[in-house]
């Protein structure tokens, strides 16, 4: 592997010491045991690999492990004589070396033991026995048979004090041993109190800190006991610490590093580039749509458009909102063809969420997928490439991760409270916000998520599940994977996409994604904002100005100019166009037009962080010097022209610093005549463009009317800024 | 004399009746008497022409008149024993005829009398009588002996029944005769009770009214008495109801007719028009300054742009206030040459009013002025003819009607109250505001007037002066004037002038008249606003534009900009030109300037009206459809530039709708450098002219800036008008 240009295996003939662990197979936390091994060039022994487990059923709530024993007691046959010969033994799924063997050798030598146990703050498995062991002036008083280390002839006869079952408790076997004071003493038997050597974090996660050592090579993140004021050189998460280890695990053993960065992330890591589409590993990417959801159709389209063969994908879709329908039924039945296999749920099948997340991991099953990748409704995948790089990363579970933008909202937790709901890490808030990139073993994740099928192969639904007791669909799947062991890493080692945020969506308006310009900024400007917008500000054009002071330039897109005419039309209380007006605050308009005001349709506050956030610059760009933001405007309406209702406008001022005029529609196809004349400089605007704004001053120099319009219906939307 | 076109003597010889007045000279009410005569083709035969008077003194408060009786005793005795002559006697100076004589003597024929005599409401001259009156059931019950009627024989008889001298009491001898039974029965002596042909008016005058009556070929004003319902046919203001004999006597006798208007005006007018200047009347031009008087230069220049030839004019002048010392000064100085005399009374004199008044009146006298022509320092003569047009006029006192304009505030009081106070005559507005137009004999009149000095040399200082009991000059003059019954015409012909207001002139301002927009509108405008201003709306001409939408406008005279300036200088206090500002609202001004507000001279109410009047026009001219009436502005200013002090202002936007920027001073000569940059249209305007402006939009489009001032000083008026 790659990492050995770090390497600190300098005199020491470390062969003088053997490593050992006992695992039968390739885990999450192995891999991360194995990692940290490399990294400071250990060469551990692996007890009982591919074998099965024989230490009992469950060990992490119930006693058992004795087989641990057994398996080295048999490894430890050839060394019983050697006097010099030290012994290391870790557990293996959820313990990482800190150190190079050098140091930790040390270390040992320093506290005259010849058998040195951890020490833990409980009394574990027979907290009776508590009674029992020495007091001590400080320090953890309790052994845990995690981590030990010995000269090989004390720590093979204290492994044969006495006989022990594979399924007895290892740590009760070690436990009676030491509290053997005839033994103790003869085999210089002792606990590592402080954690001068070992760092079992159950009870102690509050006492221990990273922080960042700087040697002269390199700067790498150290653990520091900030009770006992060591630096522990191996870690173990034991019991209920095993969050905590994962956790700490996302930095230590040079997992990530201020200089190199994400240095784990390359760990294992596939390259797909040069694969052929038949041997790509097939993917199930299931689509759940189970709250109406801002921006669905650019959602689809963003699903639409990932880099990964589609006939190597087989679709399922849960759709539980009727609002949706016609959005995924398009999609249906433009795309569905394309993928491997298809399957979709509809709203009418009245399938809740959990059980169609489960199908879909049955559907995964059915189809020997290799590959399980969510996503929901809320997730938008802006990178292209995110379903390969996540399949590249070869994690058993890894989501990219998605922020609601600007937010720190995402689709992740970075810590769990002892309840299992969020709480923050301390690292959270970099992640999200990118200042720290890389590749994060996380209690909980959402939204979007790749799974390795393998793992889903091993366990049925009664392990792993989407349903579980009262927690949400989300909750129960991250629950169970926490019990099995299996991490869940979320990656922001490059942007995937951005999260919808849902909230306030309320699919009883007409075009409510027009709403969503506070909630959903992003996505709202991409669909509402006119491409050429920024073109505006392009210091190689100049602004047209077809009328002196009339400027005119692209705002918004025609999908905005129809999403709003629907708006109008579907409130539809045309004002009378007389001069009373009780919409106003005087009750009088000199100057009326058929017009419905934002503020009738609910959009008053839309329309106006729209004018700050677009019409402003546009403003500031082209009336240069004039500033004023926010901008105000009390008057912002559709006008409807017909020539059997109201054709024209006469002659008037507006009540405003600045006018924005939008044609809503199209001159010589929805309309004929109309346009803006300016009457002091006899110059009209009669080719308006859909989505161009006008914007000229509203008082004193323009005064301007309403062309005629003659056939069909012109729409503009107008405003009267600062008045 | 040329009213003959309209006589009413038709069949009847009216030679059989004898009409008889007594006068000694032409007094002004003995015109009016004569001018009614001839106007009904009366004929009357005057008694006692010439003769100094005999019928006692003061007869307006005493008893007296004996010789009236004398003089017709004796012209009756040729016709004694006529029996058909009808013989009709009247007071001459406080009589008029309203009818022709037939229509008398149908009206006395029905009486049944054979000697007829007015009747008054009061029994005068001894109360102590009235016990002897017999009872009437109607209509007044006491004789009154200034109008009656009779046979020549009866008249003759009654005037013979008893001795009487010159100075005995005329009404009592009448009375006496009326109470003796045998006699009043003998001579069917009767009383006009009803008024059907003599009107008396003291303590009548609320019972009758003037009514326009139309005959087939003239509309004429006529009386009525409201109370008997009577149209009497001659009126006699005897006692105190001298005044409203002549409010009466404006239109009775066909004085002013609706059709003809004023025909009394053409009464015994002159032509000067051929007389050479040496044989023109001299007069005495006498100009008052008795308080601080707004535009007195202008006032100056009217006085000496009168047209009548200066050596013919002897000048007198009082000065009463040392602020119009220079103003007066520099008349004099340039312009007292030229009259025939020169007299000033200086403030260091320290004269008073009345003493001034008289020591003018005196001056006429020494000067043998043929006129005395008052022209107090608030009468602006704007018709350089006035003084000339008052002299063909002839009258004894007239004066040129002034208001003050758009008020009701004139010269002339119509009538007076009880107590010699003002009161509003039936028809004072009609005259003020020119609705009807001629000359109206007045109880008052003051600062402006004509005398004919015939009538001053008649009196000494004891009867006519200006100083009398605690009157203020002007009463003290009229109230002698009407004793002396010495007629007041007021003149509205034509327009002469107008009157300045001087309530609120302020001379411990620097340029005080600059603060008369208020009370002195039309005398500020000519003063103030640039000649030009009318070619601002001439429709042949297009409004200069520097720059787009940049107007270039004349609005004041450069006395404007300078008496503004000096203003500013005298103030003084000019800004820091710093952002913090405690003069405004918010406390800071981000562009600021070195300026003076408006406000902190007391001119912001002036500033706001001058905006309504003369900018707004302009800016609804250029800047057609914007109307706002009255514009607001909160920010009003001088700005000065300086090399050494703030030479530009950098770019920047006002808060305003529009800006009026006008040049106070001038560029080339007074500074170099300076101007007004407007970036967007990379167009200045530094060629400014002195008291024309700049009106711009203030936001949005013109963005601009002050150019460098890079010697002298530049002063800029700056007003941000509908912030
Ligand atoms: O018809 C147009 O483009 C002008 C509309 C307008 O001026 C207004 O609504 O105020
Ligand atoms: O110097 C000028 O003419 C411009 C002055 C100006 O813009 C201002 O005072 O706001
Ligand atoms: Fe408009
Ligand atoms: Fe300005
Ligand atoms: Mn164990
Ligand atoms: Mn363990
Ligand atoms: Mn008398
Ligand atoms: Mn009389």
């Amino acid at each position: 592997l790659i990492f050995l240009h770090i390497s600190s295996t300098k005199t020491r003939e470390i062969d003088d010491i053997l490593v050992y662990t006992v695992a039968t197979s390739e885990t999450d936390g192995f891999q991360r045991y194995t990692r940290s091994a490399i990294e400071y060039g250990i060469k551990p022994n692996i007890l009982g690999w591919g074998e099965g487990w024989k230490g009992g059923e469950n060990i992490r709530y119930r006693p058992g492990g004795g087989w641990k024993i057994n398996l080295l007691k048999k490894a430890l046959e050839p060394y019983k004589d050697d006097k010099n010969r030290i012994v290391l033994f870790t557990d293996g799924y959820d313990v990482m070396f800190l150190s190079d063997l050098n140091t930790i050798i040390d270390a040992f030598k320093k506290t005259n033991a010849r058998v040195l146990f951890g020490a833990e703050s409980a009394c574990w498995p027979d907290p009776e026995l508590e009674k029992l062991y020495p007091v001590v002036e400080s320090g953890k008083r309790f052994l845990n048979s995690g981590l030990y280390m010995g000269y090989a002839p004390d720590v093979y006869e204290l492994l044969n004090y006495s006989p022990v079952k594979d399924t007895d408790d290892d740590q009760l076997f070690f436990t009676l041993g030491y509290l053997d004071e005839d033994l103790r003493t003869r085999l210089h038997f002792k606990l590592d109190y402080n954690s001068e050597i070992f760092q079992n974090l159950n009870g102690a996660t509050s006492e221990v800190e990273m922080f960042p050592e700087t040697n002269k090579e390199y700067t790498e993140y150290r653990l520091k006991n900030v009770v006992t004021h060591t630096q522990p050189l191996i870690v173990h998460g034991n019991g209920f610490s095993k969050t905590n280890l994962n956790a700490l695990g996302n930095y230590l053993a040079r997992a990530w590093t201020p200089e190199e960065e994400c240095r784990h992330c390359k760990w294992g890591q596939i390259d797909l580039r040069r694969t052929l589409v038949k041997d790509l590993p097939t993917v199930v990417l299931a689509l759940f749509f189970e709250m109406p959801t801002p921006f669905v159709e650019e959602y689809l389209m963003k699903i639409q458009d990932l880099e990964y063969p589609k006939e190597r994908i087989h679709l399922f879709i849960h759709n539980n909102v009727k609002y949706h329908m016609p959005h995924v039924q398009s999609f249906v039945d433009q795309f569905s063809g394309r993928y491997k296999s298809f399957k979709q749920i509809t709203p009418d099948d009245s399938i809740p969420e959990w059980t169609a997340r489960d199908l879909s991991l049955d559907y995964c099953m059915q189809k020997d997928c290799d590959f399980y990748f969510v996503v929901d409704s809320i997730a938008h995948l802006d990178n292209p490439y995110t379903l390969q790089l996540l399949i590249e990363q070869n994690r058993t579970v890894v989501a990219p991760m998605l922020v609601r933008p600007e937010k720190a909202w995402s689709n992740f937790w970075g810590a769990l409270t002892k309840d299992g709901f969020y709480a923050r890490s301390h690292d959270y808030l970099d992640i999200v916000y990118n200042k720290r990139k890389g590749l994060w073993n996380v209690p909980f994740i959402n939204t979007c998520y790749l799974v390795n099928a393998t793992m889903l192969k091993k366990y049925d639904r009664t392990q792993l599940s989407y349903n579980k007791e009262n927690f949400d669909a989300d909750m129960a799947f991250c629950s169970n994977l926490n019990e099995l062991d299996v991490f869940m890493y979320v990656s922001n080692r490059v942007d995937f996409g951005h999260l919808i945020n849902p909230e306030s969506y309320d699919v009883t308006r007409t075009a409510p994604d027009m709403y969503q310009i506070f909630d959903n900024a992003r996505d709202w400007n991409q669909r509402y904002i006119h491409p050429d917008y920024p073109e505006n500000f392009n210091p190689n054009k100049k602004t047209l100005q077809p009328c002196p002071d009339v400027y005119w330039a692209p705002i918004v897109t025609r999908r905005f100019c129809n999403d709003l005419i629907s708006m109008m039309e579907a409130f539809g209380k045309w004002s009378e166009g007389k001069n009373e007006d009780e919409r106003l605050t005087g009750g009088y308009e000199a100057v009326p037009t058929r017009d419905i005001h934002m503020n009738q349709v609910g959009w008053d506050p839309h329309w106006m962080i729209f004018l700050q956030r677009w019409v402003r610059p546009v403003q500031e760009h082209v009336f240069t010097g004039y500033f004023h933001d926010p901008p105000r405007s009390l008057m912002n309406f559709v006008v409807r022209y017909k020539p059997d209702e109201q054709p024209s406008l006469r002659p008037h001022h507006d009540s405003s610093t600045y006018t924005i005029n939008i044609a809503l529609n199209e001159v010589g196809k929805d309309y004929e005549g109309g346009g803006c004349h300016f009457l002091r400089y006899n110059c009209s605007v009669t080719d308006t463009k859909t989505g161009w704004m006008l914007i000229h001053p509203g008082r004193l120099t323009h005064y301007h009317e309403g062309l005629r319009v003659t056939k069909g219906i012109r729409y503009i939307m107008i405003s009267f800024v600062d008045p």
